[in-house]
């Protein structure tokens, strides 16, 4: 092989590999006395949820692992980083099958939301729950003996309930008949998106290679910082790309201003509008009529939104680089910069 | 005071002041940054959802504890074994939320289920998330020092995902459009029960007080065994008063006909019926309307499972009586008495 440590479609396969050996481990787990039906309905439920993402999170597990170790990993060291990185994709699976049952959601990455498959329906709840109960029983089979597993259990458990926490808030500022657009703020929406997103995209598999690396998490609050700062940006881009980039490339059809949502640019639009426009925006903010979606849209085109992103897109990329410099290690700043580089003017 | 170790309805009221503190420092857990209005949702959510019940797993920690240790208890012992106890409690109004959604059901504890609340809806899903990750955030505030904390850490995750387990072929069985009473067994039967209600249920509470004490749990497999059969003992007469039981006793008007619930009932009068009485079966089980529920009824009565579920508690106490005599430890038969004597021949 001329690339011995990987190029990235290998590792993809080596990733994919993984999630086999994890997934007939899950479905012959002793703890649980299996029917065929159980075996089968379990398998179809994986296979429909976990690895049809873009893997992004769970790869970036091993990535950031072979970053901070400087030398080539051992077969084990990938089986294990995967395994990591599989469990951070779980833990999105189970977010994302019930977030489609609560927003009623239709597609999900291309084909109908799990809860929409025939004879699923609300049996996708206990699903959701079987998905989040995946983490605990592969990181016991694989990490049990490990001086760093209590620290994954306990890091699994804070970010699923920042994550969770995050989802509440953003629930209950949106809930039906309480439309209210003045309750809706940069803090607030830092706060959403902190929790709800950037925690366990960002910081999570970073935290996941540290403690493989055996670093206490404790001496990194720093990394935590500025992780989060990343998972905020990226989250800003995901709103503007939901209004202005190009259904082709990120694949699907923004609905962010249909469905009353928080995002950066109805913020920034509240902060940078006039009195008149101002009216526009309660007015015709989250209905579905597409004349009221247009009005939204002259209205930030007006008050020229895509270049006060443009200039928060360079300004965050501009702090992120320094706080990124300031760190004293040159293993975590390629940890770090591997990410930003990642996501830096993404188009989709 | 009387009685030093306190009386049954003074333990209760310790309990519940375990739970105000709980409750006030989730309220205030550093790990989120709360808003006014999510702490006010979190707050009535709990109170809605977690203290409500009978509260008996909850309890059954404190009391296994005290026979554990055979002597009275320090403060702490008992704040630290209330707190196990409402992690069983919080651990039953995740599933409680969640199942109540899964099922459609109306009331649960005399009052509409969590999500027909106003404005609740859908937002129940998360707030059952939010129950179960609040589990982990008690554990390691009040354990995490322990030498046992690892333990309760994989306690509790086991027994979720066995938990969720049953619940799934439970749902799986009872599919909309495939009700298929073949399918009913004993074996299935006893598999939806132990897993769906007898680990947590009974084997749980039992499990936390093993650990506070400093046991190893691998050490008590055999308590184990019997406390998962005395769950299904439980669940039996739950399935026999859910059909015979008087509603103003056990607090509801049983549905399981309706339903077409793999009730112990239907599974013992498939075994007991003949030719003509099986399409009987076949034909009315699981309709709403009263004329097939009181055929099932009558045809119950015509088999007699009256008197083969008398004959079911019997052997059941007796069996159960001598497997708990054959254990070596005292005390350890103490707790194990004293579950027993709280469940048999029980009217609600």
């Amino acid at each position: 092989m001329a690339n011995p440590n990987g190029t990235t479609s290998d590792l993809r396969a080596v990733f994919l590999e993984v999630y086999s050996v994890l997934k007939s481990e899950l479905l012959n787990d002793p703890a649980f006395e299996w029917t065929d039906a159980s075996r089968q309905w379990v398998e179809r439920m994986l296979d429909y949820n976990v690895p049809g993402g873009k893997l992004n999170r769970g790869l970036s597990v091993i990535d950031s692992y072979k970053l901070l170790k400087a030398d080539e990993l051992t077969k084990d060291e990938v089986f294990l980083a995967s395994a990591l990185g599989w469990c951070v994709e779980w833990l999105q699976a189970y977010f994302l099958v019930l977030d489609d049952i609560m927003d009623n959601s239709h597609t999900r990455r291309g084909q109908p939301c799990w809860f929409r498959v025939p004879k699923v329906g609300m049996i996708a709840v206990n699903d959701g729950i079987i998905l989040r109960n995946h983490i605990p029983r592969i990181l016991k089979k694989h990490f049990r003996g490990k001086p760093y597993y209590v620290d994954l259990l306990d890091l699994f458990n804070e970010v699923e309930f920042q994550t969770a926490s995050g989802q509440m808030i953003d629930l209950i500022t949106t809930i039906e008949g309480e439309k209210d657009l003045s309750k809706y703020s940069l803090p607030l929406h830092r706060r959403i998106v902190q929790y709800k997103t950037a925690y366990y995209s960002f910081y999570l598999p970073v935290a996941c290679a540290l403690l493989m690396a055996g670093e206490n998490l404790d001496n990194h609050v720093n990394v935590k910082d500025v992780l989060i700062d990343m998972g905020i940006y990226f989250q800003v881009q995901d709103d503007y790309l939901d209004c202005f980039g190009e259904p082709e490339m990120i694949g699907k059809i923004g609905t962010d201003i249909e469905d009353f949502k928080c995002s950066w640019l109805v913020v920034k639009a509240l902060e940078h509008c006039n009195e008149e426009q101002k009216k526009i925006l309660f007015e015709h903010y989250g209905k579905t009529d597409p004349a009221d979606v247009a009005k939204i849209k002259v209205l930030y085109n007006e008050i020229n939104l895509q270049s006060v992103f443009t200039e928060y897109e360079s300004k965050s990329y501009e702090k992120l680089t320094s706080s990124i410099e300031a760190h004293p290690s040159k293993a975590v700043q390629a940890v770090l910069k591997s990410f930003l580089g990642k996501i830096y003017k993404r188009q989709k």
